[in-house]
């Protein structure tokens, strides 16, 4: 087969119909999608792509923290499979296209291929990575990276949602909802990796391109920042005697805020969660705890701008204590070589504008990247809304991701 | 009996030891009390008193709001009672002293008078009002506010806490762990009420002074304020393009503080609650709703203050919009006439260092006040620190309060 006819047996009709299947397991009044890593929505949806798969005749496999393998056969049997997926579950009332759009743009591959008769060197498989969203175990990519790092099984393996259910506990029951699937070992070989993904940026809408070759994914890290004052009763105490940690928290962020602002609009700073103790109208609050999410695709950015939080946040926290604790750091992942070259051969042969960009968000390549040549396929999402019930994308857009990444695999299979 | 005499009955070590026995109920590790309305806590702690009451003979009667009523019978049987108490219930890790002070008080002078053998011609009858904490169903003064306007019983009735548990049913559940009482009519006639409280506030302890009395309880106004932005992914979103409600609220709150900015520290305003959704490290946050305190014992400046609230909060929302509603609003309540005069002459006889104050916190007393001459005893509390686990005050401030109280409830059982 030529190279650039495999796109023409991507079906778009089909590709969204299943979009549209999927959208129902943990469908939110408001249009999202609600589906927690290993809970019963999220099981169901497996079931449904298995099911798929079954009616193929493709072979499954599972590993141990529950990642799936779907197999189209390749001609050497020995050959390290292509490997291309992305993750089912959500952030709590998520989106519909988050994820899951990665794994049936693979299946939709894998089909296409089916229907075009194509035969490849190397298997290709479409991969279901297990929790990539940090939503119910407050840490992501677990699938993955127990995958890429099998030593990291049984701390993964340890950590609660906040019901106190463990991960182990978790994958247990999922996998009892699944049908028996074959044995997959931790750090099988690969020989490539891709994933497409919605944007969950503005930039490819706002520059009217239709696939975004993502360069990397830009460096994170995570901070609590916990202000410590002393409660008391909110009718009584005089202004020059509270130790208000709420009153103290305005002015950090504020700082913070400002230490932070970036006329270039690169920096992405956000303070997502604020817990207030007691968090009572009546009583003048004595504890707060926030969270940074800050990123950037400069190492030396995140390293100066990080090193500046703890001393911003004492300078104005008044008469309280402050506490500032990194919880993590991951540095920037470089795509680099032969899978974005294929991308982009794939999508300048398929006639579609597109743009280099660096991902925003952390995905589960970042960590496939540490054990094989690795790449990302960007598709457009409404106004770059994701995380959110109104995320969306267009039927178009998701099948041209869908043909670019349809020519990428066939190419790296064949190598 | 001659005034002056009885509070030489007040027995220091005794009602010491009743506070040290009632806070080892719902005693918390930090040394404070958690004892919610209605819960097995608040049931023990009335058992315990009611054995007290018990042992001494004196009769106690229940209404339909759980408030009890235990009389030292007087003289004239068609007499309507002086009437002394406060509540039982704590906020959510509370002190050892807010309320349960003005019961066990209330209690030593009835013992006090036993063991005086004096005589009165009106009943005298230590009370405990239910529910006074906002803590478990979010308004307060539940037990007081039934009692004077039995018409408010249905909505209080209906009123349920975070678990969906009605006070009728928590009402109904502690009345299951007491001993049978005597059914009191809501609005009985009452003939005076006094209650003794800890400060909750630092002045008496910064004047030096052993005694409050309480000129007024100040004016509150309560706000819920929302600010509505839109949530997205905290990796790729640029700043541009985000509506981010924590962003919105903090130069809100900056702005507020500015508006509620007192000199002469008069003013009390109090963000005690912060609520974030979705609340998570690496969502964009699309809705904050936070709450504001704000008292002031001149209604004209609570009228005006209050009244800016809203401009402040759009003028300040960025990309955000802004919903401001008023939750409740008390007016101020003023205790003037024959009690607070009797409770002055009663500290000056027993030569009591004294101050005349307002209070800042909402007491039971602002309902009575409703219906028949009202007053309170104020005593100092460490640091002013309540709604806290280290709340504090000494025996002997407690017993001087108590001897107060004692003066004044015989005086006023003999008008």
């Amino acid at each position: 087969m030529t190279a650039g006819s495999i796109a023409a047996y991507i079906d778009e009709a089909r590709l969204w119909s299943r979009h549209v299947e999927m959208a129902k397991i943990g469908a939110t009044p408001a249009g999202g999608v609600h589906r927690l890593a290993f809970t019963p929505e999220d099981t169901l949806s497996r079931r449904l792509l298995l099911g798929w798969a079954d009616a193929r005749g493709f072979q499954s496999q599972i590993d141990d923290l529950g990642n799936i393998f779907i197999r189209r056969a390749g001609i050497d049997a020995d050959a390290a499979p292509v490997i291309s997926g992305s993750h089912i579950d959500t952030q709590p009332k998520g989106g519909r296209f988050d994820g899951i759009y990665g794994i049936l743009a693979a299946f939709e591959v894998l089909e296409a291929m089916d229907d075009a008769g194509v035969k490849t060197r190397r298997p290709v498989e479409a991969v279901v990575w297990s929790a990539e969203e940090s939503g119910r175990f407050d840490i992501g990519c677990l699938g993955s990276q127990a995958f890429v790092d099998p030593s990291k099984l049984p701390a993964i393996f340890e950590k609660r949602d906040g019901d106190g259910t463990s991960v182990r506990d978790a994958v247990a029951a999922m996998k009892r909802g699944l049908p028996k699937l074959g044995q997959r070992a931790f750090r099988s070989p690969v020989a490539y990796c891709v994933e497409a993904h919605i944007e969950q940026g503005p930039e490819l809408e706002a520059q009217g391109k239709t696939i975004g070759v993502v360069t990397a994914i830009q460096g994170q890290r995570f901070f609590k920042i916990e202000v410590v004052g002393e409660a008391g009763h909110a009718g009584n105490t005089p202004e020059r005697l509270r130790k208000d940690a709420v009153t103290a928290t305005i002015p950090i962020i504020a700082g913070l805020r400002k230490l932070f602002h970036d006329p270039a609009d690169i920096v992405r700073f956000t303070i997502g969660r604020i817990d207030v103790v007691p968090n009572a109208m009546a009583v003048i609050p004595g504890y707060v705890m926030f969270t940074i999410d800050f990123r950037h695709p400069d190492e030396a950015t995140l390293t100066r701008l990080g090193g500046q939080i703890e001393t911003v946040a004492r300078e104005h926290a008044g008469p309280c204590d402050v506490k500032v604790t990194e919880i993590r750091r991951s540095k920037t992942t470089y795509f680099e070589g032969v899978v974005p070259e294929t991308i982009l051969a794939a999508t300048e042969r398929l006639g579609y504008s597109y743009m280099h960009m660096p991902s925003g968000a952390g995905h589960d390549c970042r960590y496939l990247a540490e054990m094989c040549p690795t790449g990302m396929i960007f598709i457009p999402c409404w106004k770059g809304i994701s995380h959110n019930e109104a995320e969306d994308a267009t039927p178009a857009d998701v099948a041209a991701g869908a043909r670019v990444l349809a020519e990428t695999l066939v190419s790296l299979a064949n190598r």
